[in-house]
């Protein structure tokens, strides 16, 4: 086997088998293929296709590449959520209280926020105190005691995903579903959870801009994880407009608690889909009502209390709101017109989030945590000039250039539109 | 501009532009674009596809890398002539003689053998004395005086047309009829002449084995040579069999001088028709029959004399055959039936020279120049059971091992087959 004869017969348009394709991430690894061979075969990948048997086989091929959690001591009720990215979207801080409120465990690995997505463990470390760089002896333990820990990625899960996305970054190779899918499911398949549930965002905060090729990300992925003995769902949700009416990283905290503590909205309704799907994937009878129940309840709180705590973390910051806003400048973004909220365009409140230095554009980029919004006014809202349209939550940054732009993501008419649907599709079976 | 941008036009099928093809091959040089970003690229072009503009681009640009021959002194006299490679393939030794003798300026820069195909310089070498590397000085007044010089070529001319070689020889993305015509192109026009006539190989010998990528080839490189301002013909030729009788370094110099001294066969056939093809695109009247003269009264077998001597090589070799026969064992290959010769297959010939020493596998390899065969019965020849199919000429190798693969390219029937054409195609308005 050689890695020209493997370029060759997937420009020729063939599938790679499993050998093929171990051969070439084992020796990419090694460094006995070189980085122009393997990009020549990203290429051909991107435009020969990438069927659902070879993203499995290379889904594990970069999965073998690392480091990987056993999670079997927690038998059939291991579970873990992942999420694309968006805007506003704290579901991760909802779903995973709920589900360990009901008996499951949610032992979940996360990472940092790049561009206009944020990041779980940014938002977690705006709570004073808390830990998100466990040992595996406390992770493993806390997990045991109390069913939940959100921590950081392990540096060495998957190295030839890394290897790989860093070539694909800069030879236009990114954008095919079968490496999108593999680079997810790699990462997502070392956390080591049975039962999995992915929130493929959809719209224009998203990656997957149209509903077709969010649908096809979701079903390779359901595919994947299925051809490697997982169960597994995925929700194509809505993401053409900020999942929640708070952005930045302390106040998306701020926003799930509210959920938690009762709020329905549209992060509520996401919530729950993604934490009752994953159930019924397990054959959890009534998983919607119980998954309302321990927010009713106040269980799923009590959970996140529980995590908080654990993890060395102020739980003041989970009663007093105040503890999560902490700005220099708090400023109204009011309306110049009358009518309806048509359009919140959320790369536009993502990028007002940026120019307040709370968001990163390089990975090494050092953030505020507590600056952002809170939308006043979201889609379909009746405004009437010099109303509030959203509060900015400001440390830094040019306050001008801040205002003008969260305006500019918000568009008024004379009527509404029709209600944006939240829950595009749920896959779960291919 | 930046080349991330320009892979990922390629990749959804936009034609580049000059300023975008520039761009790529002077930053190649520069060292300012990676490898895996001229590979990727590489590779959407070859499934994306390369026009006649994009491919004309690509030429000058390679062109423009290096150093190229200014042959303006010779006005519009001077030809060039370039072969795609084949086996038995000696008309160089017979075009060239031919049109110097007519009058025009030949200033031919040639290659070694690799793989199957001979070099016109391992050839040349065979003649005891003959320098293949003259100053440049020597070189013009050689061309100025006598009208023909054949020499190596220099190691500065498309450095960017090398190192893009080397890239898609291991990366598979060799077979693209864009790349592969504007490497050629590059090189033969950095050769500088006016008048250029394109032997464009085709069949089993050959690196086109259909007709119709061979003609598309062919196309392709008038096309470009056109768009240079070139008066370029092309013509594609028959690679099924060996295009000659003799088959080896100084043994094609043998058969080379048997067309220059009358003998009338394929390889006659075929450089005939190069050479009047050529006159005939300069608006020469009766163009092959002033060829046939030339061989007719000598004047094509003194222009050959006249380099012989104006570069050092002994003259005696052309009078005398013995000189450029040379070996240790003679032999017979004999048939071992009755009937026809239905096929000669080239690459089992060109192999069984390799296996005497006489062709390289690697550039660096060294090389027994008077080592090879004659073929004895060529295509639809009566053969008798014992009667000889071939003469081999061996210094080394295991002789069982070359019999039995030259006895193997043979094919005898009982009835002959269809007179193979030699001219396939003449291709001069694109």
């Amino acid at each position: 086997m050689n890695i020209i004869e493997i370029i060759e017969a997937k420009k020729e348009g063939k599938e790679l088998s499993k050998e093929q394709i171990e051969f070439w991430i084992d020796n990419l690894m090694k460094g006995t293929i070189e980085d122009y061979q393997t990009s020549a075969l990203l290429m051909a990948i991107c435009l020969k296709g990438f069927n659902d048997d070879e993203s499995a086989y290379l889904t594990q091929a970069m999965l073998n590449s690392g480091s990987k959690l056993d999670l079997s001591c927690f038998g059939d009720k291991s579970i873990d959520k992942h999420s694309s990215g968006g805007v506003g979207d704290s579901t991760s801080f909802i779903v995973i209280p709920i589900l360990a409120a009901l008996g499951y465990k949610c032992a979940k690995a996360s990472g940092r926020g790049l561009g206009h997505t944020g990041g779980t463990l940014d938002k977690l470390e705006s709570i004073k105190g808390l830990r998100i760089g466990l040992s595996k002896q406390e992770f493993f333990d806390q997990v045991k005691n109390i069913g939940l820990a959100i921590v950081g990625q392990s540096a060495d899960i998957c190295p030839a995903d890394k290897k790989l996305y860093a070539l694909r970054d800069v030879t236009a190779t990114v954008s095919n579903i079968g490496l999108i899918s593999s680079s997810i499911m790699s990462k997502k398949l070392a956390s080591g959870a049975k039962n999995i549930v992915l929130d493929v965002k959809c719209g224009r905060g998203a990656f997957m801009k149209d509903e077709s090729s969010a649908i096809e990300l979701a079903r390779r992925m359901v595919a994947i994880g299925k051809k490697m003995d997982k169960n597994i769902t995925a929700v194509v949700t809505n993401m053409d407009y900020p999942l929640d009416n708070y952005i930045g990283n302390s106040l998306e905290i701020l926003g799930a608690l509210k959920v938690l503590k009762g709020e329905i909205n549209n992060l509520y309704e996401v919530s729950i889909t993604l934490s009752s799907v994953l159930l019924e994937s397990m054959g959890v009878k009534d998983a919607k009502e119980k998954c309302i129940e321990v927010i009713k309840n106040g269980q799923a709180l009590e959970k996140f209390r529980q995590m908080i705590a654990y993890q060395g973390g102020d739980v003041s910051y989970i009663d007093d709101d105040s503890n999560l806003i902490n700005a220099k400048t708090v400023l109204e973004v009011v309306s110049n017109e009358d009518g309806y909220v048509v359009d919140i365009d959320p790369i536009k409140i993502a990028h007002s989030v940026q120019l307040m230095g709370g968001g990163r554009l390089k990975t090494t980029d050092s953030i505020d945590l507590y600056c952002g919004l809170k939308i006043n006014k979201n889609i379909n809202n009746k405004i009437n000039k010099g109303e509030s349209l959203a509060t900015l939550y400001i440390n830094n940054g040019d306050i001008d250039q801040i205002y003008a732009c969260v305006l500019d993501a918000f568009k008024i008419a004379k009527a509404p539109i029709q209600e944006p649907k939240m829950i595009l599709k749920i896959i779960n079976n291919i």
